[in-house]
């Protein structure tokens, strides 16, 4: 780098995101890759966009197109939340979100508190803004609404960063006391709630959903919002919707950000959410996945007995294996990469040191059945034999380029 | 706002868009507005996406789909700038590209170097992260070359960012002596450059176009393209291309930022730019804008004689008309409004006190040539008579919602 550039002190915190690394490596054909949360190609809706394309061309309003903004917020309405369309902002995907709340809130050294583990992408994307993190420690029930109140009095956060259903990467999902608990403490001590909930359509199971939003009385909220999951993740239309003291400063730094999001996007997605199709295709996408996670299950009976520990999730797309030894687990993928099976490694899903232990995130929406089994065999025998031999010329990446994350 | 809601210290520098502001309030049916930088509605390709739709429904790469990186990479060659693809990055419009130098560049407290008057959004977007400015007066033939080695001497600055071809809001193009000049200075001073350039391709006669950055020969740059002007801004597709220096950074920027730019937009425009129908539109979407151009002129030269002084651009989409009077252009703005016509007040594209001086920016792209004249003949006449009756039961805005840009 020419020694007079200055960059901005951000960038001494920007790190690659460790997704995207791994993914580039498994776009190699035969990769058989349970590391990204990529939806299956097979359970995407069909995409028409011709009828409406010609009426979104002109430049639009940067809150979003009307018509999706009303559904989204009927939507958030039968959940309990209480929202009209004048707080539901359209973001170019659920990342977008993430980035506006960084914005928001975090100066330097401001502490958000979240779940350790939790979402990867959030970590890399409010470091950006100087964020430093407490974590609290998972169950499957959530977390423990006394550390929450504990941490927030030690640490006094800008925010607390929960995904309370079919938590990424964990699969956690709080129960029903647990949410209305962590309202509580939160409306008690007065931190906002970013709540995040991109995988709630993505249910296997009956369970409890109710956002924490819904709970709350009185701290100010941002719930985000997604479509990737059940859609087409390439349209990157994503949504939050704040309490309405946010809602001004949310509008204005979405503009600022890139004026508004793509109109096709929203006008097909508005189009699609009301028809008749969307609860057969989600019905469909849900059964699909389903039928995945068992066969994953199977698998990891078959081939990680004695080895870990996990449940299967009720929804979402992820199983959090947790492993029984200490073990490199980015040593681990290196070698499985050479066998042509790629994971996420657990480390770099927890926000700092404090309550880490080696664990693997699998995905198993985008595999079907026969590799998904191929795949946990090849994984559950390097897991028990440590380095087998290796037999394919495919250069693994180096510790360092995938520590990037 | 509840008093122990903490919001970041960029909060304080977020101000609204007085363009946006402005253009909602000539949404009403009716309203003339030469306010904002709407492209016409029939200067727009038809869209056709179905046939590429289903093959773009999963994530795609950060850095933008690899047919129109490669197009992009072409075209900037051809413009004289060194770039592979590999140094193109997609963004969300070229919005979001300056927000991405905002985040790569600028600390609390940086300069930015820049033309006085400029685009207004970007002094909105970079005040966020924080950046102090040093505006550089602009004459027809771009700014001087000897005040930008001034500024840069005695701010020493993280960046300088111009406009040179078709600025915006002057509709200044830099001659060439001033082109080879600039690149030298920054050249030699090893100061970033900021290139911006989304109306390049909106010429009405021959005149210097060539980027600045295809002159320069060892500091780093970034370039700024978009596709709004052009084609279809609800697409929300721009670009940015950089130095190999540089590029990496932004590529992470943006991943944290979006993940990367809807899909369907991308993989339709990769089509339209190597289509024989490309030249075409162009062509046809100059001679539109070149007949509201003369026509906006006439009308100036009509109603505006004696008033101001003007040149008449030879691209982009604006009149920049310098008042010969001092005048409270937001206090007209007002009176307009009420006559249902709408511009934008000269102030705000300011980015400083210094060198400001009253005048009007003036949209003709967007306007039929009869709706020019008319416009124009109540302009003018507000301008000659002061504060003519009201007439119309529209609530013109308040000073401080405008002044709010």
């Amino acid at each position: 780098m020419p020694s007079n550039l200055k960059l901005s002190r951000r960038t001494e915190r920007v790190t690659g995101s460790l997704i995207r690394d791994i993914l580039q490596l498994t776009q190699k054909p035969g990769v058989i890759s349970f590391a990204g949360g990529l939806p299956a190609e097979q359970s995407m809706p069909a995409l028409a966009f011709d009828a409406l394309a010609d009426g979104h061309r002109q430049y639009g309003p940067s809150e979003g197109e009307p018509s999706l903004r009303e559904s989204i917020a009927a939507r958030l309405g039968a959940l309990g939340i209480d929202a009209d369309a004048a707080q539901v902002l359209v973001t170019s995907g659920s990342q977008q979100g993430i980035d506006l709340v960084g914005k928001l809130f975090v100066d330097e050294g401001s502490t958000v508190v979240l779940e350790a583990p939790t979402y990867l992408a959030t970590i890399q994307a409010l470091k950006v803004y100087g964020a430093e993190f407490h974590g609290l420690p998972l169950t499957a029930d959530g977390i423990d609404p006394d550390a929450l109140r504990h941490a927030i009095m030690e640490r006094r956060p800008a925010f607390a960063y929960l995904i309370p259903t079919f938590q990424n990467p964990s699969g956690a999902c709080y129960g029903t006391e647990v949410r209305r608990e962590v309202a509580r403490v939160l409306d008690e001590t007065g931190v906002p709630l970013v709540e995040d909930d991109p995988y709630r359509d993505v249910a296997f199971e009956a369970c409890e959903r109710t956002p924490i939003c819904a709970y709350l009385k009185r701290t100010p909220w941002i719930y985000l919002g997604s479509f990737s999951k059940i859609t087409a993740p390439g349209l990157r239309i994503g949504y939050l919707a704040s309490s309405p003291v946010l809602f001004p400063w949310l509008v204005r730094l979405k503009q600022a950000s890139d004026l508004h999001t793509n109109r096709i996007g929203q006008a097909w997605l508005a189009h699609f959410l009301e028809s008749a199709e969307f609860d057969t295709h989600l019905e469909r996408l849900t059964g699909l996945y389903r039928e995945r996670r068992d066969t994953m299950q199977e698998s990891l009976q078959r081939h990680f007995g004695g080895l870990a520990h996990w449940q299967a999730p009720a929804g979402g797309l992820f199983f959090w294996v947790r492993l029984l030894h200490e073990r490199d687990t980015l040593a681990l993928l290196q070698t499985a990469l050479k066998h042509d099976v790629a994971f996420m490694p657990g480390d770099p899903f927890f926000p700092g040191a404090e309550h880490r232990y080696p664990a693997l995130r699998l995905n198993f929406s985008h595999s079907d059945p026969t590799r998904i089994e191929q795949g946990i065999a090849v994984l559950g025998q390097l897991m028990q034999t440590g380095e087998p031999e290796t037999h394919s010329g495919f250069a693994p990446p180096t510790c360092s380029s995938l520590a990037a994350g």
